[in-house]
Parts: C-alpha cells; structure tokens; sequence
C-alpha cells in the first residue's frame, strides 16, 4: 500500500537500470521525499520476466509482467521507462502521455527518434515529459539548458557523449597502443558491450546530440539528421601528431546555429586544443560545452552512465514533476514538431587536419599547395615528416566548407606524388577561455 | 501597458546588473516568452535616482525611485532584486515574500547572512523565491543541486566561486609574477575593484559556499559559519613549488558532510592535482565541482560574473516560477530554519604543504620529523632546497586533523633550527577521475 498524499510511480523496466531505480528510491527515500514535497513510492514495476537478472535486490511482489496491469491501474501518478529500444517503448509511452500523467524516461533511441510524435502527445494532453537521464547520465543539462538558459539564445552544443569511446581514446592517448587493444581494454572493464558498434561508430552519441539540439534550437532534430563518422579508422599516428600540435583527439558531437537559423549536428573525431576544458575530459566522463550569446561559455560535466547516475537523473525528473502536479504543464514542447533548417554537412565549416604518404621528391609541396589553393583551402601549417618511402605530409588548414576541402581532397587524390591519404580528422577552434591567463 | 496574460515583473535595481536583465528581457522577448509559457515584461524598474549610470540603456518612463510605489503595485507578478547590499534589499525583500508574490535574487550576500528569515517568510505564504545568479553568475547550479540531484545524497561541493581571485592566481601562475602586480592587472582590465578586499580575503565566496553548502545538506548555513582564508600572503614561490610538486593553487571553497552529519565549510587557498577537473579552470572562469554518493563527480563550468551571464540566470529563475505559478510551491526550504552541525576548523582533516626556512646544519630534518610524529602527522614527501642561508624544507603531510597539525606547526615554530615558516597551505586529493586512463 503506498502512504497517504505520497507520489505513486510506475516502473516500467526492472532491468540494470529500472532495478537500480528502484533501490536508489527506496534507499533515499526521506531525501526524496523532502525534495518532492512529498513521498514517492513504486507501487508497480513492468519485467520482461519474472527472474529477470537484475543487479540490485527488488521487490518481486511489485512486478507485473502485463504492462496492461500497469497502464490501467488509476492509482500509478507517474511512470518511469527505462526499458530501452523502441519497441514496445514507444507504444508504452505514448499511452501513459495520451492519458495525461507525467512521464519520466532514460531512453536516448527513443527521444531521438520519435521526439515530435512524444512530444505531441503531451502537448496535447498536458502530461510532463521529462528526459534528464538520456542524455549524459547523471549529469544535469537538459533542464538546465531548458529552463535555465531558457532565456538566453544557445549558439552552441558541444561534448563527449559516448564514456566508452572517450575510455577508448583517452586510453589510446596515455598509453600510445591501438583501437583494437584499446577496444578490447574497455571491453575487459565493463565499459565496452560485446558489440561495441552503437558506440564507437557514434550512433549512441548521435542519439544525445538529437536531443540536445532540438532543446538548445527549439525545433525537432532526430538522429538520422545528424552526421556521423567513428572512431575505429583512428590510428595511433594520428594521435601521437595530435599531441605534437597541441591536440586532443576526442570524438566529439557538435551542434550550431548559423545566423539565419541554419542548423548542422554532427558527430566525429575532432582534435581538440588541448587548453579546451573539453580536452582534460578522460576516461569514461562525458561533458557537454555549451555556449549561449548572453551567458557565454559553459561545460557541464560528469559520469555519462552507469545505473545509479542514471538513477538519480531519472529521480531528479520525478522531482520535477512532483513539484509541478496542479501548476500548467512546464514542458509544452511544441517546437519539436517543427522541422528544423538542418545544413548538409558539405554547408558545415571546420578547420582539417590531414595527412598525406607522399614521393619525397622536390616540387611535391609545391603541388599539393597548388591544389589546396585552386580550392579556395588555404593551410595554418604544414610539416613535413620522415623521409624517402616514409614520407609524409602533416597539415591543418583555415576554416574552410567542407564541400571545398572534399574538392581538394579529390584532387589531391588524382596526384601522382600523393600516395595516399591515410587521415582526414576536423579540428576544433580553442575556447574563448584559453588565453585569459 | 503589458500585454494580455503576459507575467508581469518589478524590477528592484536598475544598475549595471539591473539594465543587463532588462535590456536581455527586451532582446529576448519571443524566445523568453516561448520558455517561460507567456510573455514575461518588466513593467517597472525601482532606481537609487533617475540619472543613475546604466551600461544598457533603459525605458526611463518605467522608473520609479520610490520603493512603496513598485511593492503596492497589484498588477506585478514576480519581483527580481538586483540591488545588491544589505538593506534596504533585505526589507524590500521581506515584504515581497510575505505578500506571496515570487522573487529572484542575485543577491548573494543577503541569502548567505538572512537566508533563514527569508525562507521562512517564503514558506509561510508560498511564495517562489529563487537566487541561480547568486552563486556562479551565468552557470546553473542552485536549482540543478536542488531538483536534478534532489534524490542523491550529495557528500562534497568544492569549486572555485570567485572569478577575481582565480584571475589572479591564474595571472601568477603563468606569469610567475607576484600577487600586488597580479592584483594591478586585474584591476586594469576590471576584474577587480578598486577596493578588492572582499573578492581577495574569501568573503564573495564564503557566501556562494554557504549558499550551496545550505542547498546541498538541507540545513542553514550563513557566510559567518564559513571558515576563510584569502590570497593576498600567496608568494611565487609557493605557486612555482606547486607546479614542481604537480599542483596549481586555487582560491576553493570546499563543504562537506561527514558521516555523523557534521558539516565543515571553509575558503581558502589550496593546492589542487594538476589533472583535477577544477585545476585548468582558469582566467576569471568559476567551477563548481560536486560528489554525490550515487552520480559520484559532477563539475560545472562557466562565468561566474558579468551582467549578460548574471542576466540570463535571473532570466532562468523567472521561467522557472513562470512554469510554477498555480502550482504548489517548489521552494519550501524549510530545512533553511535549522541549524547545521558544523565542525570548527579544528577538527577538519586536510593535507598540508609546509614550507620552513630552516638552518643548513646536521640533525635538522631529524628534529623536524620527531615534532611532527610527536603530533600524530606523518608526511608525505620531504624535499630540502638551497643551502647556507637559504635552505628551506618544502613538505606535504598525510591527511591529519587541523588541530594536531596546528599543535605540530607551534613546536616547529619553537625549534631553534626552524628560523621560519613562511607558507601553509592545505591540498586537496586526486579526482576519482584521474587515472582512469
């Protein structure tokens, strides 16, 4: 029996997650309670099975393995999904916001790919949506970015999205090995699943750069909006070069608002200064940068998952809404119905780093310049490195767009003294921190 | 006229900090009114004298400069004081409150010394009362602790929260300079005031920790209960030792809760791990850097000042009660009315570095040990430096209780071979972060 006056959640998923939940709960409960104005109890929580593994204890006479038992039940004031992917996920949710109670999920695929149709639903019924946990675990930004900096005009969103890439690359960066040990490292430690594949070719990351673009922008941006490249072609090389020139690579996702409201999301490896308060960000931490025009540069950061970050985020928004019961719906986001003006990433202006195995013989820089320039790509720097059969040519151009560089890229290709090109990786501009002593 | 339905806003404070909010407001309006769920319009500013100097310009027909005029008025909603001081804002204040009405504040130095009076008079009639700009400027961090951590149990905040004293030791560390033409320069470019006093000897920011240390362990703390330290004693030498010993020394104020529920709360200088997240916060940047027991570290970044950062936070607190109005107050502190169970100084553990300019002969180190393992502090490492008349002894002690290691410090004074002791300052552990690749 739940208290009197006290906040009734469902739970639906008592996996790694639901179950971590449900003990961080129960476990501060009277924390809980005083942040809420009230008591909040899981009264019900929704198993695939019965014997579920689970890696905190539950209680097994809470669950139901009938989500009808659940979504029907008048007394549930709340629900919580962490049941992950798509399916039944999605019907599960649109049912609980058509019926006007609040929901609370950590579900990142979810958002990101049917945010307008959630979205709509609550608009059109009221019901608070809230979504703290699918975005940098524990760490609070979509609040806030919402409400905090909901009067300021967001020009940027940038961060390490994705701890097990970040794992993987800062342990490239200390150690020197390759992606495959790297790789296997983090697998070894629990940070890497068996198939990495969401991960490290960037579609988890994509997921949270949807969502985080669609509150800093107010429009609609999905995952598949969003461009995306992988860490795994990354070469021990290339990082080593990085740190000669005083970068850090990370896989980064980027958003920005151009001046007439275009928008460009992308995700890929990014050298970044190594000065940048992104680039001291190692191991399996997650931070997201955010620059606004009124409140200038910002970074949030902290432990992007595990299930008791994830847990006190998907607390944090039952708290919200506890504090919200009875006033007018706070998240009445009908901006995400509207499809936002997302540039091709051949719109999109970077500065490049590349490297070229090319014949050492005279006149070779002479040439690779001379195409660079018929491209309107003019070069920061160029090093040469190695001699003979190893050479090689490392540079960095000025900002250039991207549909210009690839012009470049593809007449360089054609010359007879580049052998070929092993490395193309975008580089990051320093903040507008570093300097300031 | 305001228009239909819109929130209408009392402005209290039409300085530099005042027309920022107001010239934000008017430049933001569509994108405020879209966060906030209606049109937000400051409808009257209260000014010390109508030709006040103001860095934004203002509608001069919206200003009063008498107080009873603004507070009388029906028609205003919510009230934003940005008037800074002790009174009259305190009264000003009071009088808001008690009426119901909402209230944002920026001001730090009321909420640290009469936050308990203030929260009471909130709580009794409901009314929103809400300070994000009071501590770290434009960076959110109030309301994250508050609802998005509202279901962890939070340890420790520690953060660098003044941006004057972090430019100045940011200036010292790489320029190697010293603190009076650090200071000189800070004043030049208008980081500092010309009576630094209250940025340099800790008191700006022992009210911005007793603020959060108030928010984070649900009790009252005041700025008076806040140990402090300031700056103005740092030599270079000390800064280059840092370095030398893999630290960068901070201005931090650090709160934390021990397991009993004693609180410890104190501003001072410290040495910081070279790879902690807060030791590449630099320039006038300020981060809060939090540990709750189950999101573990959390770090927030930003402008910890300015008109526009300061601006966009009252910007956000006023959405914030925008998006509650008819709902049931979600800022009944009343936790604030309690006292907390704070630890003097004493009995706080730290690490300590020690520098003694002592007298270059045999049995010097020896003497020097024996009064340290007198006191039950043992040490971590020892370094001696120069010889003849400039030998010095650089040290850092494992974690002891301050009262024993005062009690060390005072033997060592006594020994005929210690001819000074120039500089103690304590240092702060390694990140959980740091190390994991």
């Amino acid at each position: 029996m739940a208290e009197a006056g006290a906040l009734r959640v469902g739970l639906m998923g008592y996996g790694t997650i639901g179950s971590g939940v449900f003990h961080l709960a129960r476990k501060n409960a009277a924390l809980l309670a005083e942040s809420a104005g009230r008591p909040v109890e899981i009264v019900r929580a929704l198993a695939k099975a019965l014997d579920e593994v689970r890696p905190y204890p539950v209680d097994s006479h809470l669950i139901t393995t009938d989500p009808r038992e659940m979504l029907d039940d008048p007394g549930i004031d709340v629900f919580i999904e962490v049941m992950g992917g798509i399916e039944p996920a999605r019907e599960l949710s649109l049912k609980v916001l058509k019926s006007g109670r609040g929901l609370v999920t950590a579900n990142k695929e979810l958002v990101a790919m049917h945010g307008a149709e959630l979205m709509k639903a609550a608009a059109d019924s009221g019901a608070q949506y809230f979504f703290e946990a699918a975005v940098g675990g524990g760490i609070p930004i979509i609040r806030p970015l919402e409400e905090s900096l909901g009067g300021d005009r967001i020009l940027k969103v940038m961060g390490i999205m994705n701890g097990t890439t970040n794992f993987i690359l800062s342990t490239m960066t200390s150690g020197g090995g390759t992606y495959a040990d790297a790789l296997e490292q983090a697998k070894q430690l629990g940070y890497a699943e068996a198939d990495p594949r969401a991960d490290v070719e960037g579609a988890d990351a994509a997921s949270k750069l949807a969502i985080l673009s669609s509150i800093a922008f107010k429009v609609g941006v999905t995952s598949s909006q969003v461009y995306r490249e992988g860490i795994s072609l990354l070469r021990p090389e290339d990082i080593a070069n990085a740190q000669e020139l005083g970068y850090v690579i990370k896989l980064l996702g980027i958003a920005e608002r151009d001046d007439g409201g275009g928008i460009s999301a992308r995700v890929h490896p990014t050298m970044v200064p190594v000065d940048h308060p992104l680039a001291s960000v190692s191991g399996n931490f997650n931070a997201v940068f955010v620059i606004g025009e009124a409140v200038g540069e910002l970074m949030f950061y902290g432990q992007g998952a595990g299930s008791m970050p994830t847990a006190t985020a998907v607390l944090g928004d039952v708290i919200n809404i506890a504090n919200s019961i009875g006033g007018p719906a706070a998240s009445g986001r009908a901006y995400w119905l509207n499809a936002g003006n997302m540039k091709p990433i051949d719109e999109v202006k970077s500065r490049f780093y590349m490297v070229l195995k090319v014949l050492d013989r005279p006149g070779v820089l002479a040439a690779i310049s001379g195409v660079f320039g018929d491209h309107m790509v003019s070069l920061e720097s160029v090093v040469q490195k190695g001699i003979g059969d190893r050479a090689q040519i490392v540079l960095i151009t000025h900002e250039v767009q991207e549909s210009n560089f690839g012009a470049a890229r593809e007449g360089l290709e054609k010359l007879d003294s580049v052998l070929e090109i092993p490395s193309v990786i975008r580089v990051e501009q320093p903040s507008e921190s570093v300097g300031e002593a």
